[in-house]
């Protein structure tokens, strides 16, 4: 993976329905909306704040649920990634 | 439960209307609205202000009152959950 | 009374018609809109801001005015509450 | 007067426009609009800012020009008030 | 002059058209709007940030240019004034 | 030129279409837009940021390009000026 | 290149299709929409907070990411870029 995120920025590659469905977790909502667990394929250096650079709390190759509409999408290689800040992370799945 | 929310956020578990019956609390409004009362699972580490980790004033099995519309709904283990930010969570109820 | 509020939240319960008669204060506007005085029954521990607990203002048995539209409305074991930020209200009356 | 207002509130007395055309002043507008000239009759305590409270630059008896829409009103013991942040008020006069 | 800006208000009085001309100055536009010079009759003590207060950089005298649709009018012993924020005043004009 | 900007605004100069051409930089966009470059004549002492003055970054006679709709039009001596805060700057061409 | 973008203000020229494809990097979203991998050709000083500079975390000749909308697009000596905030810039691309 070459892509680095900016400050708090991390990207992450949503999980396919299937799983999802092996993880147990599901999105309710609207029956249409696209699952929102992702992986962590690149975490930022963190957002600098008051001159001092903030710590990030997600790493690479956490399991995450996301904000649906955070981010912007891009494909790489074929794969399709997710970009966004780190607020818009939700949670880490274990 | 294996969900880790992130920053000043929280998980909760909605309590049915039969349970909210039984604590005496019930939410005026619209005649249709969900009950917003809910029993915390999962409490993340606190938010970072001016470099210093905010402590959390929830723990989990607190029961609390939260702002309706507020936080986003996961299904996990065919539980619904919803997690939100802990300034969305209006009182504890003892 | 058993609910807590959060941060710089207070419950309050609207003081009926007839005893905002009897204290002789009556909010104007148009003819339908309820009283918004008050009686305070549970003030939370105070706000934190940079990383200091802000004293509050108010305290449990305070009569005020609060700004309609403000806060939530909870019932609990058949009387109604609203639970706002104390900066939804506007003054203590003596 | 016996309203205490929170923080940086002010409760202030609306002049007639009897007394209004004797001060002078009169404020311009569309030709319905209520005159916006009142007197102080109490004051708050002032606003916290960074833990300490910012003294207030209005006190009771000033006369003042203040932002119409400014605030909510008040009728107490049968005379109207508007309570509103000093920040509405524009100017003293003297 | 006997109006006292709060915090860091100004009081203007608009230059007629008349005057306006002499010094040169027209604001473009649509042709109906009013120009948008006037002289300073009077200057608020200034903002208070973090606890000190920030000395005003307008004084009572100086031709200004502002904002149109900036501040309020006052029409004070037959004259009218127009209250703005410091801010709101783009430049001095010499 | 006597226009002394206020706080971190700069008064600058639109240049015309054929000097923008000899400059060889065109903003693109709809095609009836007028040109955004310009020249600095005027530049105020800077925003006053937690008590300190914060030095600007454009002097006079800097080329500049700046935000379409940003600022306020002035015509001085019949020549038209635009006033607009430093921000709105977007870069110095050389 | 002579534009010299101000604050955190960062100069990129957008890469054309060709070279995206080359790069295996494609944004999805809607088919018509522009790519959004450009290069970066100029890079502000960093944007001034509480007095001191933020270094600028891109560099000239830096491939990078960016939100579509964001920044101004001018065209210079028949080429065309697109002047934003580095904050606008998702991520460096390796």
């Amino acid at each position: 993976m070459n892509i680095k995120p900016l400050g708090d920025r991390v990207v992450i590659k949503r999980l396919e329905a299937e799983e999802t469905t092996k993880s147990g977790i599901v999105l309710t909502g609207t029956a249409k909306e696209r699952p929102q667990e992702a992986e962590v394929v690149a975490v930022g250096p963190g957002a600098i704040v008051d001159g001092k650079r903030i710590e990030m709390e997600v790493k690479v190759k956490d399991k995450v649920l996301f904000s649906k509409y955070a981010g912007t999408e891009v494909k790489f290689d074929g794969v399709e990634y997710v970009i966004l800040k780190q607020d818009d992370i939700l949670a880490i799945v274990e």
